[in-house]
């Protein structure tokens, strides 16, 4: 009898916005994975997930994601990194690994998951409040209401392919923004967006940051909200 | 001294969807105002947060949004509709609004918020998991991944428009479906789509449905995926 893999969101900073189910998942697992940048590197979604999340009885495993915009993920995970996940899978346990935000929008823990149903094991996930549902609450701003559009796109994508898509929805959410700014501020402004734009970086965390969009220290957890209509409401 | 209005999310249809804080705000509260059809309906987002938040002790107040498509509802809202939660507002009173899926969302309570916080009063909103983000958990697929873009719109758009809006983005939810599915499933048939779009509906509830789109009995709760890339992860 295997056991299972369950990919957790634990929400955008604030641990109250872990949900009822996550917190349930994270203290019966046997095993928690916690994925970070490096060998040594802390885990954000941990010290957020800690907080109200009893999970002193469980295993630890960090598994390394390295932060390489190129890295073939899927490819990286069939190479071995997977194995001591497996051993534990093999061995019965209920593994839960915690992932920032939404499962769904932009997470490696839903790769992990893929590969791990591909290998033939049961896999669940369990959905988190997502970065941009975060900062749209703590902005007091809709995302898209009547019949308007939301599009959601990350600033990995070239600067055409973003200024093309913003001509044509309502409603953008720009994701990973944080080292685009230099050019994402000046296209804005060209387009007369930027009065319709709010940035939200650390959302939940004690250096947030909602206003204007400016270049300030740089954060990975940097998002755009461009409002068209308007940002009342 | 004023009270303050607490715009909630309650998840989509699950109970452990909810987050600690909608419990804890939930649980807090005076007052709670549900929104219902009509006077004597019943409210599936109430339901739902009962299971799990005990509001035995807080004043229930509903409120009516007649569900007409062509309603301005700002406009409703400053007829004198939001006079109750003005009265208890005034009396210092904490209240919360229910409201299924995320609040910034498409969702009502977003306007009910922006209107009082208009008028002058304290609002907050404290958001939930949405029903794409439930939906795309529970068919374990993901909404968006690497340099991929989501779109999210709702099929109150002409066909026209949602057309072409599926042919410039890698992913797209398209929401409040179950009206349009009969000219939904043929447009997407001809783009060849179809076998690229998971239905989901009634998600977290007894009656869920996660499968090709197909049309069963009317269900508010009808949302597509559209995965040009592949159907899985």
């Amino acid at each position: 009898m295997n056991g299972i893999f369950y990919a957790v969101g634990v929400g955008s900073g604030n641990p109250l916005e872990l949900t009822l189910h996550a917190k349930q998942i994270l203290e019966q697992a046997d095993v928690i994975v916690i994925p970070v940048k490096h060998a040594n590197a802390d885990s954000v979604a941990f010290a957020i997930a800690q907080q109200v999340a009893d999970m002193r009885k469980a295993e630890i495993l960090k598994m390394i994601f390295p932060m390489q915009s190129d890295l073939d993920y899927k490819n990286y995970l069939k190479s071995g990194v997977l194995d001591p996940v497996i051993t534990y899978l093999e061995a019965g346990k209920k593994i839960a690994m915690i992932t920032l935000g939404d499962v769904s929008v932009y997470s490696t823990a839903s790769y992990v998951r893929e590969i791990l149903a591909e290998f033939g094991y049961q896999t669940s996930v369990i959905p988190g409040i997502s970065s941009f549902s975060a900062g749209a609450a703590a902005a007091q701003l809709s995302l898209c209401e009547n019949q308007e559009s939301l599009l959601i796109l990350p600033a990995v994508q070239s600067p055409e392919s973003v200024q093309q898509a913003i001509l044509q929805v309502d409603n953008i959410i720009i994701m990973k923004a944080g080292n685009a700014l230099p050019w994402l501020i000046p296209m804005l402004e060209e387009s007369e967006l930027l009065d319709h734009t709010v940035m939200m970086q650390n959302i939940g965390m004690p250096d947030a940051y909602i206003g204007k969009p400016v270049i300030r220290e740089k954060s990975y957890f940097t998002t755009l909200l461009i409002k068209k209509g308007s940002l009342k409401s």
